[in-house]
């Protein structure tokens, strides 16, 4: 979402060293016996403490965010809602995968008694992000899915929160200790080089990261490269396509352009769902009341309120860089406030690269069609994306659009705008590289799939087994038994 | 498993060009749309054509890998039974882990309508193996499983059966076509550029892969330096450990003697899950009755009629390693068949790292140790494996030796044998590196999980949505409503 991740603060070795990888493995063994009931526990526990201090956090976090007290208020609920979400997901079970198949000694082989289930990966490093403070920091969904199954968390904190990062740290650590989860449950460290040494240790078993597709790529190719690769978890770039079609111009132009100024500017821009490129119709109804917008509206979305200094100067030469483009002419807006521009598509052709590559702030860019074959072909050269929108007119069919966006897309909606994530069981937050790795969610009940691996039994005495895989079902949740998926049994 | 892996045959350009991964794009097109029903079709379509060329199939392969017919004839039955789960798999639904949240408009701030499902990753390369002729090549588990949800395939057939591979592809190719495939939904390429090609192709979006770990990690390392990294499903070595209690000794050594003798050898000790690392207690029954088997019973296992002469060659060289290692002695065999070493737990103290490289082929250490803290300090040293096998007395509970079992392994055996893998629903064939990527597996109903990718769809007519996730079920599947789970609804 940034380019800040990897930044160069001093390292720390006095409060970074192997005693925190120690503790984090011999915690890690303790929570790997620990009941789902525990650790829904634990996580309520931070929910609360959370909660109890709102008022405190929030401060902190506004002084070194600028995002409003409104917004962070919000965003403490958010995150308190997201850690009781996961104890939920972890009493309800099913996330468990838990499948038994009986023994058939009559089969040719005769078939062994097989339970299968998910167990924890190990110590989760997690890369907070600068956007979120509280949702993707310290104590955010990472951080949750991660300890909801058992895996210890150490988080590298985002240098633009410093402090809120250290007291949040401090509250997360207090709860779990109180609520009885062991020493070494969770961590913080500060600076680049803990960084690098997280990602680098053998005690590390995954990586959760938010954050640019620059710092992404570094840790992703850190991952891979160790003698024993870890799964890489990455909630990197994204550009947000947005098709609107002639007809959904025609019937709504007006309204979508005050829908897509709001997207575009909510958060000044800082979110990786912001729309980054929209596809209108030539002399859309969408550009013409965009370029109509009062200058009051636009003149209260101000670069000196973004997150950073330096991300605040990374938007200008961004969107310096978009105005540079032959063909590219302004709509609204300036490089030191919010900015919309306008291409034609062949623009769009010669200069893919540059008009793709996001823009983490208030802006984006319309690029203006004449015929269906011609944004067909301009969606074929897009990249994997977290979200993908679709506004087409009342009852219109548009398949060949809905099936390119499906194939780059990780979240489809229609007739709205991608801001806004809903922390649900539906929920999807991720896509094709380099948006995310694909496969995974960092938002919602099955981001915990990630710091899991399936384990089977093969003829275990009952005694030996985990609750959830025995014969009789203590745990009452769902489960596979001979091949027929049971929600009690 | 084995070594040959990237073999050096001549890359052939005029029967491997852009054409195929044209076709195979254009394919992921057709198969994205296509119903379970349609696929399921494929699947049984595949498995009829194998089962009716059985006698000419295992003729072939019989010549090039000289596992004999009994053996290969049971493994084509496995390959068709196989493609028959994977169909029920599709048929059943709930791989899709279709999930609805309906809209909360009253919610601050209105929580949109959400629908989450798993959708096809796109055309992914297979990497036959030798020693599974059947199972594991070119209409095996991971062709399997692709096809099952949607993904084409591109096979790298295994030089060590050329003829089979080509046949085998005939069949599916044409079995697939008559079904109602489309074409490019299958293909098979010969060769190691031809290998390296399929990797580093932009249209590939997965690799399965299985063989050595020297193999394995070169394609793990080309996957993960693509300009868009895609995921790497490696099947390495496996070292699989066994652990055998005083008191089982003492219970029933001579006949774990027999059996792990049977383990070892089955299939010339070609499969993955052989036992190579075998803790016993000091003096013990089962090394004593080893060394008493009749030499009619060694000399029957030859290395003569392994899958290839390089496979035999190193064994051989495999097997002298062992033998050179200063405080290891034989208890049966030779370099030139079986092959049963001993050593004190000292020595593999100080030549773990040489002690745990697999030797491929049937070939097997017993670490002879004194105290319970030696066994949990040597177990400590080992890496991932997909299994490990405990050997208790009866009604004995030896939990810190249990622990770290399941802490390596991706199975975990009572008073069994690894070798021989059933095709279930809880089967697990995968453990932490380097024995397998250790979230996925490539044996059993949830393989299919490696090919998918989740998508949401926020907000979208009826019209618009895939079948699963209509309000209706038309396909009758289990899906999570509101949180949720129906086995049907």
């Amino acid at each position: 979402m940034t380019d800040e991740i990897l930044d160069r603060a001093t390292f720390d070795q006095a409060t970074f060293d192997q005693a925190i990888f120690d503790r984090a493995s011999a915690a890690a063994v303790v929570m790997a016996r620990s009941s789902g009931a525990d650790r829904a526990g634990w996580l309520r526990a931070v929910a609360d403490a959370l909660d109890a201090d709102v008022a405190d956090l929030v401060a902190i976090a506004d002084r070194e965010t600028h995002l409003g007290v409104a917004r962070l208020t919000g965003e403490v609920a958010r995150t308190s809602g997201q850690l009781r979400l996961f104890a939920s997901v972890v009493d309800e079970g099913s996330y468990l995968e838990a499948t038994i198949d009986h023994p058939v000694p009559t089969a040719t082989p005769p078939r062994p008694d097989l339970r299968r289930m998910l167990r924890p990966l190990g110590p989760v490093a997690v890369f907070a992000a600068s956007n979120f403070p509280f949702a993707f920091s310290v104590a955010g969904g990472d951080t949750a899915s991660a300890l909801a199954v058992g895996s210890p968390v150490i988080v590298k904190a985002h240098p633009g929160h410093p402090e809120l990062s250290r007291r949040t740290a401090g509250l997360v650590e207090k709860a779990l200790l109180a609520a009885g989860a062991p020493a070494g449950a969770f961590a913080l460290v500060e600076g680049y080089e803990a960084g690098i040494a997280l990602v680098q240790h053998p005690a590390i078993a995954a990586v959760a990261f938010t954050g640019s597709v620059t710092g992404g790529r570094a840790l992703h190719d850190l991952a891979a490269a160790r003698p024993a690769p870890i799964p890489f978890y990455g909630e990197l770039g994204s550009i947000n396509p947005v098709v609107v079609t002639r007809q959904a111009d025609a019937e709504r132009g007006s309204t979508l352009a005050t829908g897509l100024f709001g997207s575009v500017t909510l958060g000044m821009g800082q979110f990786c769902t912001k729309p980054g490129i929209v596809f209108v119709p030539t002399d859309s109804a969408l550009e013409a009341q965009l370029g109509a917008l009062e200058s009051s509206t636009v003149d209260a979305v101000l670069t000196e309120s973004m997150l950073t200094e330096s991300i605040a100067a990374g938007f200008t030469a961004g969107a310096e860089r978009l105005l540079d483009i032959p063909g590219v002419r302004p709509v609204l807006g300036s490089v030191s406030g919010p900015l919309v521009v306008t291409t034609p598509v062949d623009t769009f052709d010669a200069h893919a690269d540059e008009l793709l590559t996001e823009v983490f702030g208030p802006a984006t860019v319309l690029v203006r069609y004449d015929t269906d074959a011609q944004l067909l072909a301009a969606l074929d050269r897009l990249e994997g994306t977290l979200t993908a929108t679709l506004h087409a007119g009342d009852s219109e069919r548009v398949p060949a659009v809905l099936e390119r966006l499906e194939q780059i897309a990780g979240r489809v909606l229609f007739a709205g705008w991608p801001t806004g994530v809903a922390v649900t069981w539906a929920q999807h937050h991720g896509g094709p590289w380099p948006s995310t790795t694909s496969q995974f969610t960092s938002v919602g009940a099955t981001a915990v799939r990630r710091f899991l691996r399936p384990i089977a039994y093969q003829d275990a005495p009952a005694a030996a087994l985990p609750p959830a895989l025995r014969d009789e079902n203590p745990l009452g949740i769902p489960r596979r038994v001979d091949g027929i998926l049971a929600t009690r049994d």
